[in-house]
Parts: structure tokens; C-alpha cells; sequence
């Protein structure tokens, strides 16, 4: 219980590629450069911008080398996109990210409905992916889905969650993104796959992305900074559904993480007010309010003021 | 972070109370026994079901003995009224109920805003209440609220949370429970003002109730886990708004509570279905959605199914 948490923690702002390629609704390049922007100066030091797979199966990021040129890339910023295989990454690559996101799920049924191979076989997709990254300067983050349930198979064993990440480890992934897909982890299953990361990657390496669907991110999140697990993937107003419960929420929304790290008095460099913002904004853009508590918390305490 | 978690928690839904007296639309006693009913049947064994406050102030539950006499009173399961004086006791205790809540807050402005008088006054009025409510044989909860922040004072000091279960030990309170009335706790603040109230009640007669209007309810029951605090309030559906954030959610949702407890192992009593069922109607009664993710999420399911 009094175990010391840690001091700082860096949240990786997932909204604009993982958020807005689960909105029902198309956002325009423009609102795409302005939400990073947004992001940036509300403090966001590590964003996921865009993804490079083909249109055809997500045309909500066609427009991935356009969002990488339009926005402002400040000193201290990192970039990530997300790749598919090595004809993402060379897409990817011209537009200078700083990192790149693979991944790979803890689960055979949802690797085989997602992307159509086995989980093996998308691991040595990755492979010269990574190498090519790594030569190109670029680090190399791991994203592990379905690493406490899986849509199509339930539960998920820890050991399976270990496969994948010794597996990403072999390849030369450098971090380990370990993520409840469909949002139904509570803190001792999460802290039983994080433990599994653990093993294999450092504290410093390893993050957490959970999804809110059924309202237990936050917990998962405390739970896993219990551990001293200080990186987490969050997505500002919430943004981003959940294509296996439709019209329930997706990620946990950056500002909730935001709001309680504060109350716990850790530090992240978030300037809340502006984040809550810049959440107002896009909601604004998408027709409709945030998903997070806090910013429809704080927006209603405003417009009483 | 592996210290063990207590095997079963008690819930007590104080929806028909807490939840229906903070909702702008009225609703009727027959809807309001309905809803007690149903919540029985999904298996809570404690419910607040009213109070008995002048209908001047509190008009949304001035139909408190209609919904006592006209509620089944199963073996088995304990009904709680809240009750501000005397004069509200003497009315509760014709509907036989099991236990009376008082309550007192841990912040001055508050109890001067809330119910025109000092902690200390409010404290010498509840203590003819709770000895004529022992000598009748009922139990008497009492409601520590603002422990953790104040709407109108900030940040509330474990200090003065101690003081007031300190009044409330005095007068023969026999449980306390401890309340973030504006839902802005974090783990370690709710923990700190914990701590207080264990020092003085074992840890059967300390519950939580926690409001989740910035989303941190769930982080707040889980901190309390880990402290083996086993019993909390939780309105079905998230029923209740925020009086200090119009526009804003009140209550944890039941269902968001069970749905983590089950995770974790925990036995509550709850099929979780029937209480999502629940939700689903008294919301329909109050023409909108349930605030609960749990609800919201498990609907979502239910529909594309």
C-alpha cells in the first residue's frame, strides 16, 4: 500500500492515430496537425501521430505523410507512427519520425482476424522492419494487444503475453507496450502481464495502454505505477471507440491519467487547463462532448464560473 | 502491490437515495420501489433507500414512507434511511428500518452551507438521534462527507476527518463512512483520510464512498483494497449528479464496482447481469443512458449480439 510511486511519468499521447482511427467520423488532415499542435503545447511530450498502412484497411490515416509534414516538430517532441511492414516503414521513414510502433497480439485468434498470419509470422514480419529502424537511427516501440483478453478468445494467459514480448525482444524492440485491447483488465491481472514485460525489458522500457471500455483504466493505471511502471499510452478527450462493444468508450483519456498522477503528486509536465482544452476542441470538431470525466468535470465547473 | 486483498466486499447501492435525490427528473415511489426491488433481486444485501429530510429541502424523497412500506423486506437484506434530526428519526422509524445514516462533514463551510450549522452542532444533534436509534435496536452509519476536499474550503486535512469520526465514535456512531463528496480524491489522499478513520473503527465498520465525478472512483476502492476496507457505497447506473459541477457524474456506478471486485477475485453476492438490467431500466425511466462504462460496454455487447 505505501509503496513509493514513482516521481515523474511520461504519457504518450495516442489520440491522433489510435483516437481518430476508431472515430466513426473523418477528421481532416488540418484538425489533425492543429490537435498535435494543441497537444504539444498543452506539454504532451511524446505523441503517436499517424499510422502508415494501407488505406484500404484504415483510410481514416490515408493521410499519414501529410499530418507528419504539416506539424510543427519542436525540440524535445518525440513522433511515433505506426507500421505495418517494411513498405510502412519506408513510407514512414521519409516523413522522419522518431519512433515507430510494431505489434504484435498476445492472443492466435486475434492476430489471425486483425492481420490475417499467425502471431510467429507477424513477429518476422517485424523483423527486418526493426533492423531497418534501429540502421535508420529510429527506436523501435512494441505494441502487445490483447494482453489480458482477447475479443475471440477470452482470457489470455500471462505466458502467452511473455511469448510475445521475448519474441519482440529477439527482433531488437527496444520498448514493450503492454495493452488491454478491449478494455476488460483489472489491477492484478494487469500487474500479472506487466510482471511477464518485466522480465524481459527494463522498468524504463516498459508501458501501459489501457482502454476504458468497461471503466477500469485508471486502476490498472495505479496498479501498474505501484510496480513503478511510469510510461502510459492515453488518448485526450477519451478519444477512439471500441470497434468489439460499439458505442462504448475507448482509451483511457489523458486527462483522467493526467488529473490523477497530480493528485498523487507525480509530475508530467501536462498543463492540465490546456489539455482540457484542446479535449473541448476536438470534441467540438467530432460534434460531441469528451468521453473523459475530468474535462467534462472541469468544462461544467467553467461554464458555472 | 501483492499485499492481499480482502475475499469479499459488501456493496451497499445507495442509488434509491443518493443517486435519485441528485437527478433533476423526479420519480415516482412506484418506479422508486421497482428499482429497490430489482436491486435486491440482483443480489445487494444492502440498500440505502431513503431519507426522511423536510420535504421543503429535499423534495425528490418526501415519499420516504411510501417507498419503506411499499418495499419486500427479505431476510437477508438491510435497509438504510438517512436521516438529518429527530424529528426526521421518529418519522424513519415507523418504517422499520434496519439502520439510520447520520452524517457530519469534515469541513466547516460546508456543514455551515449544507445544513446551517458547525460540525460540532451538527454532531450534538445527531446524538440523541443515535442513542434513541441504538436504544430501538438499529444500527447507525454514520457519513463523513468532504474527507477528502470541500467545495467551498479546497483540500480537506486527514485532521479534521479524524475529528469528526472522533465525534462520531463519541456519540456511539457504529459505522463510518468515509466520503469524497466532490470526486476528487486520488488513491493516496483517500488512503490518508482512511487511515484516520481506522484509527478509531475496525476495519468491518469503515466503508468508502466515493463520487466519480473526475473518474477516479474505481483507483479510490481499489487503494482501499489494499488497505482491506471491504465495504463501500455505489449507486446502480451511476445514478446522481454532482451539485458542484452541473453537467457532471455523481456516484460510482454498481456495476463498474462488481465488474472490477469479480476481476479481482473478490465475491460480492452480484449476478452482474441482472444489475446491468437494472441499470438499463431505471436510466430508461429517466429517458437517458446509464453513466456506468460497465453497463454502457456490457448494453453495447448485448445489442450487436
Amino acid at each position: 500500500m505505501s509503496s513509493s510511486l514513482p516521481s515523474r511519468v511520461t504519457l504518450v499521447d495516442v489520440g491522433p492515430r489510435d483516437g481518430l482511427q476508431n472515430e466513426k467520423q473523418a477528421v481532416a488532415a488540418a484538425h489533425k496537425i492543429e490537435l498535435v499542435q494543441r497537444l504539444q503545447q498543452a506539454g504532451l511530450r511524446e505523441i503517436e501521430v499517424t499510422s502508415f498502412v494501407s488505406p484500404k484497411w484504415v483510410p481514416q490515416m490515408a493521410d499519414g505523410a501529410e499530418v507528419m509534414a504539416g506539424i510543427a516538430r519542436p525540440a524535445g517532441v518525440r513522433h511515433s507512427v505506426l507500421v505495418p511492414n517494411m513498405k510502412g516503414f519506408e513510407a514512414a521513414l521519409a516523413t522522419r519520425p522518431d519512433e515507430i510502433v510494431v505489434f504484435g497480439a498476445a492472443s492466435e485468434a486475434f492476430s489471425q482476424k486483425n492481420i490475417n498470419c499467425s502471431i510467429a509470422e507477424s513477429i518476422e514480419r517485424f523483423a527486418p522492419v526493426t533492423a531497418a529502424a534501429r540502421e535508420a537511427g529510429l527506436k523501435v516501440r512494441g505494441a502487445v494487444s490483447c494482453a489480458v483478453a482477447c475479443p475471440y478468445e477470452g482470457e489470455i494467459h500471462p505466458d502467452r503475453v511473455e511469448l510475445v514480448v521475448r519474441l519482440m525482444k529477439e527482433i531488437g524492440v527496444q520498448h514493450v507496450g503492454i495493452a488491454d485491447t478491449i478494455g476488460v483488465g483489472t489491477p492484478r491481472r494487469v500487474q500479472a502481464a506487466m510482471e511477464r514485460a518485466l522480465k524481459h525489458y527494463p522498468l524504463a522500457e516498459v508501458s501501459g495502454h489501457f482502454h476504458d471500455t468497461y471503466g477500469q483504466s485508471l486502476s490498472n493505471v495505479y496498479a501498474c505505477l505501484e510496480m513503478g511502471i511510469a510510461s502510459f499510452d492515453a488518448s485526450v478527450a477519451g478519444l477512439g471507440g471500441c470497434p468489439y462493444a460499439k458505442g462504448a468508450t475507448g482509451n483511457v483519456a489523458t486527462e483522467d491519467v493526467v488529473f490523477m498522477l497530480h493528485g498523487l503528486g507525480i509530475e508530467t509536465g501536462i498543463d492540465l487547463d490546456a489539455l482540457v482544452d484542446t479535449a473541448a476542441w476536438i470534441s467540438g470538431v467530432l460534434g460531441r462532448k469528451p468521453v473523459s470525466r475530468v474535462a467534462n468535470a472541469m468544462l461544467a465547473r467553467r461554464a458555472a464560473a
